[in-house]
């Protein structure tokens, strides 16, 4: 018996190994994999463990400081809570931090002076009634969906500080030195936030939103130029076929970006100049690209259920409309592609507009093949999602219109210089009647 | 001149005042309009001023307690931080908050004894060097979307906590102790937090998920109970009639909301059990539900767009499938308001199944009515926005139909009573002929 319990103690901690083992390797993989989707994670970590050796290499030399005492506490929790991924949050994190830590203490030790004249009763009342209102006046301000945007953390750090001095033990003729001290020791950790986060290996947050932009309008354009070959091919046993096809489904990360994109423009407006970013880069407009991009991926996704082969009419059906439709369908990915190169070099062009006509004409051209009636005879439950795809298609011309209006409205905001370089070719518009698909020659 | 530079000056200080009386004037009008939107944070408001009033207090008779001293700040920031708008943020933040710093401060407390043993040079190296590594690996791991998104705020606090107590300037004799009172500190601070939020009007961010998860549902269905009269009425020149009718708009908030429901279901699982809500309120069903309402949605846009005036086919062939479009829509929406009702009521109910029934027959009936070719002869143009209407509402069955499967599902996972009382009434199916719209009697 004994014997029977060792050897199932034995069995016990051989499954509980094994299952420690897959759970190490379970984390390896993760890690790795975190590390692979986006490497500048790896650098921040790094960065934030140099910038605290940083504070700690200026906590070694302290006694050189003036009166530098426990108030490394200060820098240290200032480096830690406004070192961030991006220039953008940081920059705006660390400026929030000092100017609310500055105003907010200057308000306290102001109240702390005049609460000073009444005794040691009224003075807690005094306190007590102030710390109440200012606190609950600027939480309130907080729901403010303007504030809440770009001051958040300011509004918490102001409601802190001033807490902090009004509750301080410090005795009256001490207490704006420390609160002087505190503030340098909240500048000198935003500073070294600040330039380690701008000085190795920087993330700009506007140029990502940039080019999360330029890629969505990619995705979107993917779709569409696959679109047509997919939808009008004749294997009709394509069971799954665009399981395995990544183009089609991978507009949908942008059915749900719209929170991402907006907390991406307001961290952006906090940068300087970087790149081919200016300043004051019109970073609104991307917002109202992201909608369009929406507006057309809503589109997609009613389009994308035709692609299922239960929901395909006859081949014989939808080939009366082929040639058109196909046509929209390319045009429309060749302009969003032509609007997403834009985005890229940042360089304006007007080889959009070429393929927004060329769909404009195939959408005509749709409209009048529809007016010969292509379906005479055939049931009218088989043609409807023919006629759906058609009726979708010529509404997506429309909206990629306004994504390609967008982006050209972008690149007038932002100076965008024209290329020459990049956009020596011409769009050939398309014949109604040969629809043939390669259309664009590029002499370079 | 002295008189006119007088002047104007006065006339400058007046354009000033009013500058500034009209900015005041619509600062009292978004402060009215906040409050007006949602009471809720007025009360927030209140209980932050209370909550640091209530730690001043503590600080007011200091002197009973043991060894408060300069600590009392980490009290503050500990209520200032923590206390959030909703229940789930709070306990999540406090619990955070209490075993991060817990686990930092022993970690902090063991790596200093360990360097103690060494040489000042030695010791210095070996702090940094343990600082570089666990924050580099804490901030990277902050990367994880699984534990960004319930410990989030824990791992700042540890890295944090872990600086502090390393970096320290306190002598190693105090250092055990100055650990243990701030830990308390942090501990009395969270409960406050957690005490004002709890028993002063909480919000219960899983009551409102679950409200908010309602509300969806029944946006969708005001939309498709008021579709089939407004597409099909005969009232051709109605420009802008979509415009001024807000049930036809309400559906657009669902579209992005994605985000803000997956953070409102981390935050409802640290909530214990609350109101009809027990502790593991099956909380992730939700996220299913808000996804399925969402794929609705996406065809409610699609099918939006036929509402306007430019777009419709006109009247003569819309009429034609008119009765089983309206039926379609008709009962989806009252399946939707079915299901809505069950969240409401959080009672279990199978009238949604009836009226899914019944907009499956109407599918079919619809289906039928195609087969009969209604619209033979009349130019393919016209119809192929009847057609894409018809098609997309056969589509919308489906869906209708997993939201009410996934709110079913709900109903079983989290033991919602069968209600006799509210649901008395039968759902009768309807006739392919007779195509009858009121179709439910309550017999109360």
């Amino acid at each position: 018996m004994a014997l029977a319990a060792g050897a199932e103690a034995t069995g016990c901690t051989h499954t509980l190994m094994e299952k420690s083992w897959a759970k190490l390797v379970n984390l390896k993989n993760m890690v790795i994999k975190l590390g692979k989707d986006d490497p500048r994670r790896v650098i921040h970590s790094f960065k934030v463990g140099l910038a605290l050796v940083l504070i700690s290499i200026l906590q070694y030399f302290r006694p050189s400081f003036y009166a530098f005492g426990d108030n490394i506490m200060w820098a240290v929790l200032t480096v830690v809570l406004v070192l961030e991924f991006s220039v953008g949050a940081t920059l705006g994190k660390g400026l929030n931090r000092v100017l609310a830590t500055g105003f907010a203490g200057a308000l306290g030790v102001g109240i702390r002076r005049i609460t000073s004249f009444s005794g040691d009763k009224g003075k807690a009342v005094l306190t007590s009634t102030s710390v109440f209102f200012i606190a609950g006046t600027v939480t309130f301000m907080r729901f403010s969906p303007r504030l809440k945007a770009r001051y958040d953390y300011g509004l918490i750090i102001f409601i802190l500080t001033f807490c902090l001095v009004s509750l301080s033990d410090n005795p009256e003729n001490e207490l704006v030195e420390v609160a002087q001290e505190r503030l340098f020791m909240i500048i000198v950790g935003s500073c070294i936030a600040i330039v380690v986060c701008i000085c190795i290996c920087p993330v700009w947050i506007g140029q990502d939103l940039h080019h999360q932009i330029a890629a969505n309008i990619q995705k979107l354009a993917d779709f569409l130029e696959g679109f047509g070959d997919e939808y009008f091919n004749n294997v009709e046993n394509t069971t799954g076929a665009a399981g395995d096809k990544p183009f089609l489904h991978r507009y949908e990360s942008v059915l749900s970006s719209k929170s991402s994109e907006e907390t991406m423009a307001v961290l952006a407006r906090w940068e300087p100049c970087h790149g081919r970013f200016r300043f004051r880069h019109p970073w609104k407009q991307y917002i109202k690209i992201g909608n369009q991009i929406r507006l057309c991926a809503y589109k997609i996704k009613a389009l994308s259920v035709f692609l299922l082969p239960s929901e395909k009419t006859p081949y014989e059906l939808r080939s009366r409309i082929q040639e058109s439709c196909t046509n929209i369908s390319i045009e429309s990915g060749k302009a969003l592609k032509e609007s997403s190169l834009i985005l890229k070099h940042m360089a304006k062009s007007s080889m959009p507009n070429g393929h927004v006509a060329n769909a404009k004409a195939a959408a005509e051209s749709l409209k009048s093949v529809l007016r010969s009636n292509p379906w005479e005879g055939a049931d009218h439950l088989e043609i409807i999602a023919a006629a759906t795809v058609a009726s979708l298609l010529i509404d997506i011309v429309v909206l990629v219109e306004n994504i390609c209006e967008a982006v050209d409205e972008l690149a007038t905001l932002a100076n965008f210089v024209p290329s020459e370089l990049l956009h020596r070719g011409t769009v050939q518009p398309i014949s109604d009647h040969h629809g043939s698909v390669h259309i664009i020659s590029i002499a370079e």
